[in-house]
């Protein structure tokens, strides 16, 4: 298998068509092991693709809770420890934070636990994002149906200039105009947001007021997470959201959209951004 | 938001259709966090759809190395823990292991970095597995390519019996000739997997020589590697697998299949099992 770019290799496959069978060169999106590493102590491991390393570190540091703002993060770096040879490095970020980042002695599994009467549950999860101080995004934008409706096909055009192994999941950050600010694409969704929020910190943009994300793929607890994080006020997929998505986003009145396809699209949370009333009520589901 | 069914939600939602808004009762799949506790101490917490949670975290277990018989396992239950309400119970499962399982002191972090030269990479997690004694999948089976063809219909038509979201991912287990023995469903792909994983093992099923999987979604490392831990001879799915994923599957022998789509199919590993030779070369691309 060899590298074509950091984020696509190459490889020798089999197609099998209506039975025949034949060898070719195949594209696939590259997958390696990042460690993020923080004041030399070891911090985390994240399944990713290459590329764009520094943005989806600062994004993960950044939806975790780590830093708050960006003069927290002092350098951020591949290593260059003489032990590892130059892909190992590749694998490796290294970050500084300043005294003031607060460096949290728990992990995930602090999220659904700790500091709550109700043992495991999704409410643990989300009182540990309110006692981070984490507020509401801003109400009075308005969001125009028809121009979220535009969104994935600008989405799908930008990622066809990007993406040959079609294994790739994709974020793309909006204005309420549905003009594309920057697209990422990676192996994990999680990682491909991180990147998108990472690239909006370095940029001076975060909170991400005034903003729609979409992300490919089913919208879980933790993309609705780190959106409420990065300020957004509206979130949006082609695919559908989860319960604790749902339950997530009405508690901090992020705008939440699943189902985006052609001229169709069904809000989970906060309409008011996006439809006028009034709004007839039907018994009919919506799908 | 009410629970219609353990692993649906009923939630009033906002359709918009080409101008028109109307409000409507909505599924959408459940999500919440699972704690899986070890002799009382815990292993970890997952966000799944609840419902065969002991299947879950047999298959999680298993496919971390932590047991590698059904007999390591004396019992697990949803806990009894008179502090927490039903609902918290429902969200914790408690395991005793027999004293000779193994209780790895690290985390999945160890897998990329831990015993290996190359610091951090793919490699160290192969190792990794290799250490374990996972073995190669036997390579006497034949799989026939046309019953393969026909096994997403299958999974999309039992699927279509169970989920009313779409929002779920689904693993299905299929025997040589194409029957499906079972097929699960999680908002996340590795739990679905799991949960294939642990029946199999309730079943006193595993390893499961002579049998395929088929994965929704993309595959990554992780779902090559709890395939190869249970003993599959052939991973298949309707999409992309990625650079990593190629790589272990290349190592271990398991038969890989991508872009299980109509009559035509990509092999990246162990094709000997599916198609036989001679077979041509081809300079033009798969797609």
């Amino acid at each position: 298998m060899r590298r074509q770019k950091p984020d696509i290799c190459v490889t020798r496959v089999t197609e099998w068509n209506n039975g025949v069978p034949r060898r070719l060169d195949d594209c696939v999106a590259s997958e390696e092991p990042l460690e993020i590493r923080i004041n030399d102590a070891p911090f985390g491991v994240t399944l990713r693709t290459p590329g764009n390393d520094s943005e989806l570190a600062m994004g993960l540091l950044f939806s975790e809770g780590l830093i708050t703002a960006r003069n927290q993060l002092l350098s951020i770096d591949h290593s260059d420890h003489p032990g590892l040879n130059a892909s190992n490095r590749e694998n490796v970020m290294v970050v500084r934070l300043s005294p003031d980042a607060e460096i949290p002695a728990g992990s995930r599994e602090r999220k659904f636990t700790a500091g709550s009467a109700c043992g495991v549950c999704g409410k643990a999860a989300i009182d540990e994002l309110r006692n981070r101080g984490i507020r509401r995004p801003d109400s009075g934008s308005h969001f125009d149906p028809r121009v979220l409706c535009a969104l994935p096909e600008k989405l799908r055009s930008a990622q066809a200039n990007f993406s040959r192994t079609g294994g790739l999941h994709a974020a793309g950050l909006f204005t309420a105009s549905g003009e594309l600010l920057v697209l990422r694409e990676d192996i994990g969704r999680h990682n491909a947001v991180d990147k998108v929020i990472g690239w909006a910190l370095q940029q001076g943009k975060a909170p991400l007021s005034g903003h729609v994300l979409l992300a490919s793929g089913r919208g879980g607890f933790e993309i609705v997470q780190k959106a409420i994080a990065a300020g957004l006020p509206v979130l949006a997929s082609v695919s559908a959201p989860s319960s604790l998505a749902v339950r997530l986003a009405r508690e901090f009145g992020i705008t939440l959209i699943g189902f985006l396809r052609g001229e169709r699209f069904v809000v989970y949370s906060g309409e008011e951004r996006v439809i006028a009333p009034p709004v007839a009520n039907a018994e009919a589901p919506a799908r």
